[in-house]
């Protein structure tokens, strides 16, 4: 049996933040809306920390693990280092009830 | 201006997990799906490494804040301690390429 997989990924990034950010990665960002098995991203930053991100929602664990992967071999190309990536389960029940329509089932 | 806000936690928990958990939690959920300013909660949670949490959308900031003084209070009342809580921006530019309709503007 699979079951959805929620891949939540932070790391230390000095910018660009914000609309630079969004122009300098616009390519990069359609390319990863066509990996396979990945149901969304959503892309986090936090300029006062210096830290970027994503939240992502896989069909199992098998796709998010070969995304990570390759997001980790891009995020080195880009002198990015000490990647913070955690697995999480959803309790698709609960989630249901608080966040209908973002395809938690 | 206020932007969306996504908060990140998670935390040491025991169980129960998966269904038992729904069962147990679903009232509370309702009750958070209601919460003023939050627009989405996924509920996430690893067995293998007994720990759980939560993904969420506010409309802003103080919301969120707000949120987790509520939330953070809640969770010592059933013994949690050591709550890893984060407050990220979205990059709406990106995250509306890969994640249309996740209310991420």
């Amino acid at each position: 049996m699979t079951r959805p997989v929620l891949l939540y990924v932070e790391f230390p990034f000095l910018g660009p933040f914000g609309e630079a950010l969004t122009t300098m990665l616009e390519p990069l960002a359609h390319e990863i809306a066509g990996t396979t098995g990945l149901r969304w991203k959503i892309w986090t930053e936090n300029p006062a920390s210096q830290r970027a991100g994503g939240v992502y929602l896989f069909d199992d664990e098998e796709h998010a693990r070969r995304y990570l992967a390759h997001h980790t071999e891009r995020l080195h190309g880009f002198g990015v280092r000490d990647i913070d990536a955690r697995f999480l389960e959803v309790n698709k029940g609960l989630s249901r009830i608080t966040a209908s329509g973002l395809s938690v089932s």
